[in-house]
């Protein structure tokens, strides 16, 4: 008998924002996995072994032990804190109307800002790089303006309290992709940029940053 | 003493998406409401009145008896399912990974659909109307046919079983949507057109439509 307990398998590619956000909400719920690199240059993505992981070809996926799939990570956010209530940190805590307030900011990201910026989106808009990246910056610019007016008035460590929620998993991975934007965050948004320190401080947010993943091409 | 109970407030627009959501919702709920309406076309949404209740001027706001503003249509409903579990339909019905699938499948139209097809990023797109359109349809053709590969095999009345669930309440406004920009929903979808067929004969469904809105423009 293998007394080894079945572990949850993570498909995700190093520079993928949403696999950025699963990898810290994984670690923050001190939940092991296993990680398999997925390389959406080489379009591994739209491969039929991935295609039947996930028929959208999208990354991050989840593999229970079960063998069941789970695709979209604020899915998976939500999913982990209901079937982990006890493990970690909660994603969403607090009283029914906070737990509004902190989704309202992670859609202020995850469908605000996200989708609008992904490469997909840039791919079809121009093959000019420069346009891209005018575009790109301009929504995430925006979108983080809007993100800040949502978080309450009084400043704390993250963005609601002394403790990363939903809202931070999804902001980290959004100022990266502002920085790879030429957007200086520390300048524009220094209370976010603040928040981002704090996170980056702690080992669960470091072993989820894309520098860190097996197959972060350096 | 007023044994009247109080009653929620919902802010909204007769032809935004996401106003639609809401108020089908809140009618599975069978919450009653009273409906506020925020003009998006004359700009009464960025004027300070509602950008008080709500930062970023989105429609849908839902104000409660207490005074707390929520928003993020995707916030509002997981909170409706979370503060009412007994009232009405289940939004997210089933075990954590049936739930799991329901949002993968709402992510899908709500952040992989709906963001880069809204008003404001065609307006910053392009001002020629041909261009616009073009760019939406491409956006909801992709987005729906990833929606309907995340169904479940077997045809079901509605996304997930016999009753509509949060899939079903954004897929609706979708398709709505898709119309605008002349797609042939019963051609190219089918089955989501069965499922949109299905919604629009109850009346908690005909109740939320853009044009049973006391300020839709005949």
């Amino acid at each position: 008998m293998n007394s080894q307990p079945l572990k949850l398998k993570l498909y995700s590619y190093w520079r993928s924002s949403t696999s950025y956000r699963v990898r810290w909400a994984l670690n923050l719920k001190q939940i092991p996995y296993d990680y398999v690199p997925v390389n959406l240059l080489s379009g591994e993505h739209l491969e039929p072994a991935h295609l039947a992981r996930n028929p959208t070809g999208g990354v991050p996926v989840l593999e229970l032990p079960s063998g069941q799939l789970l695709s979209e990570s604020v899915a998976i956010m939500e999913w982990l804190d209901e079937a982990y209530p006890n493990l970690g940190a909660k994603l969403y805590p607090g009283t029914h109307e906070e737990r509004a307030q902190i989704r309202r900011a992670v859609e202020a990201i995850n469908s605000g800002i996200h989708p609008v910026q992904n490469l997909r989106v840039l791919k079809y808009l121009s093959d000019d790089q420069g346009v891209r990246s005018k575009w790109a910056a301009h929504w995430i610019r925006v979108g983080l303006m809007s993100f800040e007016q949502l978080l309450p008035k009084n400043k704390t460590k993250y963005c609601f309290g002394s403790a990363p929620t939903a809202a931070d998993v999804c902001l980290l991975p959004q100022l990266y992709s502002a920085n790879r934007y030429q957007i200086n965050v520390e300048h524009e948004f220094p209370r976010l940029h603040e928040i981002a320190k704090n996170a980056l401080a702690t080992a669960e947010c470091q072993r989820a940053i894309p520098e860190n993943q097996p197959d972060a091409v350096k």
